[in-house]
């Protein structure tokens, strides 16, 4: 019996919906790297409030997006 | 009833239209990363005085409009 | 009466002249971040003193020139 | 006789293990830049609790990803 | 008289050459953004001495050659 | 009489040595800013010690990566 898949597909109805994969995607590695969800949840205030921090973090996010939006052939039709 | 979406299509009418459809791409991830707009609004004027955060901020912006320009097939025809 | 666009096109007659809309592309966002351009004054010097500043500006003018070259199937014809 | 390739193809079965991939790609580089295993260990626990060098990370995965999904043609039949 | 160009093509004969393109790309930035080529120079031993701005240098490097890979479609031919 | 070219071509027989390729021209790039060996050899072991800058040297091979599996057709046939 096999887990779900928490990216079965890159395909989303909308490109907001897109745009929150892009979000899940950049969340993802971070989560791989560091595993400890106690860990994560101290260093998000920091990093919330540090402008740098948020500019990369929106970075990694529009990386992501173009590869969801190019899969999803930027929702034309 | 469901709530009007922030980004219904990726579709712009012109290029400057497009940049701007890839600015509030960039703003939308620092916005998800740090609801709290009053945090936000803190950041900004530290940030607008950096010349790299500015920089920065570009760049984010570039990626996103790589995007939106292959959405609408740079504007070719 | 509308303003003239920044952006009316992402065309260019030569690579040239796509390098230059690259760099008018990663300014813009600049100055939309800091509209205020006695700020921008003041940043360049320092900014543009310090090598990696300088890298990093190149690197935004990299991203928008992939963007203008697709834009003009990179001038092959 | 050869050894095994730890990178025989680019293709996957599904998106996550594309995702997966990606991940791996990102730290061979890391493993060939410090090939000494030892000094890798000692920099995971600093680094796995620096919020910027996480997103770092995550862009590394995202740009890796790119490439992985490209390969796949984005999963999509 | 027009003076020559700097970029007349995207195209090279080699993709060795495409490499040396892609770093006059990166450099020609560097330029506009800080004309004067006396704080060029004062800037560069400490620049080519730092890792990090070595790394940030080739990033450029590597966006670039993929412009101007892609305008030779990877001199496939 | 010519001298080898260190880039002859992009073609690789398999993903893998497509890779190496692409450390190959991330670390070229270094040469070219900094063409001083000796130098080069005393920022290695301080670089190869920094999580960050091995994640930055790595994001640089995942930008090579995508521009030679582009040239490979992802080795799909």
């Amino acid at each position: 019996m096999s887990r779900e898949s928490w990216l079965p597909t890159l395909k989303t109805d909308t490109p907001e919906e897109g745009y929150e994969l892009a979000v899940k995607l950049a969340r993802k590695a971070v989560g791989m790297t560091q595993p400890d969800e106690s860990i994560r949840k101290k260093l998000r205030p920091v990093y919330a409030s540090n402008a740098d921090s948020l500019t990369l973090a929106s970075q990694v996010v529009a990386i992501n997006f173009q590869t969801v939006a190019a899969a999803n052939n930027y929702w034309k039709e």
